[in-house]
């Protein structure tokens, strides 16, 4: 299996936008859900979700932020991202992030009452491109780099 | 959210061959790969992946036999099941579901020293195609008959 750096993780998921977010119940339950990301922003170890502060998900990730992120494409392309979420409020967050086809969601834009963003920081990457397979493994000091600039 | 019946299901998951299968290592972590199921089969609430026995999700399903499908199609159906494995030895089942596109990972056919079969049984499918959402949970007394039938 291929060791993979950031760049090469973010070149094969370029465009990737819509996966099957997992999250775990107070029991430990995995609970999967499609969701969006933009694929167009060019992936740095964290995905970025706008969502609701009352959702099933947010209230699953404040008990336990554990998450798993699976993409899968009909060209045999398949990732798996393991990682750590949190819910970020920052409005000018939101606003860098924020584009038109989000409101069919989210029908106030950024003044939406209760919208929210989940922020996934990968600690693990798998990846597997038709035959090939690759593994990007977050070092616990860029984990912490991360931390500290939140 | 609709309640979808085992035919309803089986309708969606028609043709569907190509999944991330999720089992759990000792430490409860999540493990994914892709891995192919026959499409041509009717689901039945069963899915049967040919593997080999030296293989780490064997081991995992040996010890935790939780077990996860997600399928993800590029016409925004997704799919969710959550289940139990079971890993079985008996070569008429193996025959009964062989075709020949298997050949590629077992070189020797059935004869394939290590060859087996993992069972995945449904006790929820969670279902989401465009818009609409559908879930199917198995009845317990189904669950037993499946048990008693092995």
């Amino acid at each position: 299996m291929d060791t993979l750096t950031l760049s090469a993780v973010a070149k094969k998921m370029a465009n990737l936008d819509i996966c099957m977010m997992q999250t775990r119940d107070g029991r430990g339950t995995l609970h999967s859900r499609p969701m969006s990301n933009n694929g167009e922003v060019e992936y740095d170890g964290n995905t970025w979700f706008f969502t609701y502060e009352d959702s099933g998900k947010v209230r699953q990730i404040r008990k336990n932020s554990k998450t798993t992120l699976i993409y899968q494409t009909e060209k045999f392309l398949f990732v798996e991202v393991c990682g750590r979420s949190k819910i970020v409020n920052d409005k000018a967050k939101m606003q860098e992030l924020w584009f038109d086809e989000l409101s069919q969601w989210f029908p106030q834009g950024l003044e939406t009452p209760g919208i929210c963003l989940i922020q996934v920081i990968a600690e693990r990457v798998h990846l597997w491109d038709k035959g090939e397979e690759g593994l990007m493994v977050v070092q616990k000091s860029q984990g912490k780099k991360k931390k500290a600039s939140k």
